[in-house]
């Protein structure tokens, strides 16, 4: 019953034997749900203390701030030398915002396209078309803000060390990066690219990267890998304000009631407050508070991450365990085996994805829509699926995991018959 | 030593007189600031409560939705219910985001530039000009709004009843309304008022009322303001879009980490939710949870608001015992006398409103910017002073109006010498 061995039956025989498996999988009547990185309940507990802090009468923070009332735009001085090694810049460089880093973003590209950047001549709005530049597969929220805003993107190869990038014209205004660990692929960026990215000539002064570092302390294995600090080389490569720095603590404490994380230059954190003057007058402190009093300094980050480690790594080697057993020979699938992050991606062969994630989905298994890892939405070549599988329970991973396996059986011998 | 009385005496010295006066309070070297409408750490003690909530195991809300995790664009269903009667509109139609009804309003319009209302034939940055009607004497931060994205400001007079309008043409998308105990003047907007803006002509047909209805339970005397809702009204008059209500708990629990809320016509909530899709996945519901637990519902409101005008009211009563003690019967010196809200507006003799705050620094009194409540910082008669004598202790309130006394009657013996 594995792929590999029905693989070598002739053809008729086989497809009908993974239609078989298919169909008895599916009268399982599973409901199952690999759609989404979301931490489990289970993670969640590990921040139960975060439903009691502050505790009464604690409401002060440093230079005599009172969390409770108005003020304090940039984010409370111990907060943002908390998560200061995190995003990688000094504590001034440091902007601590509400629940959403996605919002962060959006709200830089907004701010960009009304008004310019620091070193924009014009509003980008009004410096006719606006580009990005899509690393795919990809994560699909980025792509969606770029395209509600007609920000055309386009896709550039991500490789095992990072994008593949050759050169960026004038039209050219941001890229998206998630530099470890990255949403689907789990890729981690060379200290060559990251080094190209901060050194390379762009045409517009006023390029961005937009660099999520949404996963810098998410390990799944006892190597905690290092990336090299983006905002320290644009720095020296003469490009101190080309990256803007994103991160947060949605899948550290909670992530529905985290932290958002900004760190850029000196100018680009001016400018950000300077955008964000108008809009409020400051972030929600009490939170910060909390988060400062939860989880104290960076062992206690770290020490949290090892616990969130302990619970989901078995779910990915749940994952990978069953698709070597019953993928591993298939022509044209192949997957990644992430050592750190939210996401397995899933390659199947070409003109597949789709039909796998609709079987599965007849199947009792919700899978991300084929398609969500590419700008638009379009996979062109409509083989990538991303799995997440830190939301179920271990036991579901496992019979999701086996489901998604059946479906990609079937359609990959649905396509050779 | 009352300001009349001063008035009958010889100019030169009078003049003399009152600069001794002016001295004598400045040699008591006070430290003393009614700049903003922050709430004082008594009424932050009254919201004590929310600083140990939701408590332990307390996550879970309505339609088993884990307030930890991710989702929930539009808000917790019950924190939706607690809050419709206060912003006139059923809970399907109220949406309720983070701490900052400020950024409520800022995203609507960045949201409206962008990419349109729901009415929009293109965004408003492709439609020419683009300009709001702002009632003055107002409040400076809706100001600071439409002056960062150069929204072309049209003051329109305040009166006792509301503004002033005659008719709203083409390049005319907007009006700041706040309809209760309005920023600085106390003003609430009369049925007629109310009634007009809802049923009167704009050229444009994506022209929104920005209905900032912040003090909508915020009562300074017994008697419980209400105002007529705009919602139903617009929607009477066949105009269900035209209005955007926002209100916020910033001033009834904590200014600094309380809800901020929306409430619209069906389509504009569904316009709202999406343009909010690409921003974030959801606010933070737990913070909605400790709402819900703390306050419970309008009864907890309406109580909790009470026990706020103890604290306050006796320090705007001080206040205006103060001016009418000093100020009583001072050529082109009067006030506003609110029933609610968060501000006394001052008006001084033409010309004096700037020398008033400058006198008052260099005494020790911190006042919001003379001009401030006028778009561009400009009061075309620099005349109109905002008092804010919520945040100080009621002694200090009564050292800083009597010093905000001698500063007018000074300025105004200044002027007319």
């Amino acid at each position: 019953m594995t792929g590999f061995a029905a693989s070598n039956s002739p053809v008729a025989g086989r497809l009908s034997e993974l239609r078989q498996n298919y169909e008895a999988f599916k009268a399982r009547g599973l409901k199952l749900n690999l759609t989404r990185g979301k931490p489990s309940a289970a993670q969640l507990e590990l921040s139960e203390e975060l439903l009691r802090l502050p505790g009464a009468g604690k409401y002060m923070a440093e230079g005599a701030t009172d969390c409770r009332n108005y003020g304090g735009l940039q984010g409370l001085a111990e907060v943002r030398r908390l998560f200061a090694g995190m995003v990688g810049a000094p504590a001034e460089q440091v902007v601590v915002a509400n629940n959403s880093s996605l919002a962060l973003m959006h709200d830089c590209v907004a701010y960009a396209l009304l008004k310019g950047t620091c070193d924009s001549a014009a509003p980008w709005s009004r410096q006719g078309e606006v580009a990005f530049l899509c690393p795919v597969p990809g994560y699909d929220r980025h792509f969606k803000i770029c395209e509600d805003y007609g920000i055309r993107m386009i896709p550039v190869a991500m490789r095992e060390d990072g994008p593949d990038m050759e050169e960026v014209e004038a039209s050219i205004k941001g890229l998206w990066c998630m530099p470890k660990y990255s949403n689907p692929t789990g890729t981690t960026y060379s200290e060559a690219v990251i080094g190209r990215l901060a050194a390379m000539k762009t045409a517009a002064a006023d390029f961005r990267l937009f660099w999520d570092n949404a996963y810098a302390v998410h390990h799944l294995t006892g190597e905690r890998v290092e990336i090299a600090n983006m905002l320290e080389l644009c720095a020296r490569h003469g490009q101190a304000n080309r990256a803007f720095v994103f991160a947060s603590t949605s899948k550290i404490t909670l992530a529905g009631a985290g932290l958002a994380l900004f760190a850029g230059s000196k100018e680009n954190v001016k400018w950000l407050l300077a955008r964000m003057t108008p809009r409020t007058i400051g972030p929600d402190k009490l939170n910060q508070l909390r988060h400062v009093l939860f989880l104290k300094n960076e062992a206690g980050i770290l020490e949290l991450m090892d616990q969130h480690r302990a619970l989901i790594a078995p779910k990915f080697q749940k994952v990978l365990e069953v698709f070597e057993a019953k993928l591993s020979r298939v022509p044209g699938v192949s997957w990644t085996r992430p050592k750190g992050g939210y996401f397995i991606s899933l390659e199947v062969p070409k003109g597949c994805a789709r039909r796998v994630v609709a079987l599965a989905m007849e199947a009792g298994i919700e899978l991300t829509p084929a398609g969500a890892t590419h700008p638009y939405g379009k996979d062109p070549e409509d083989r990538t699926i991303r799995i997440a599988p830190t939301f179920p329970e271990l036991a579901e991973v496992g019979q999701a995991a086996e489901g998604v396996a059946f479906c990609v059986l079937l359609s990959a011998a649905e396509k050779a018959a």
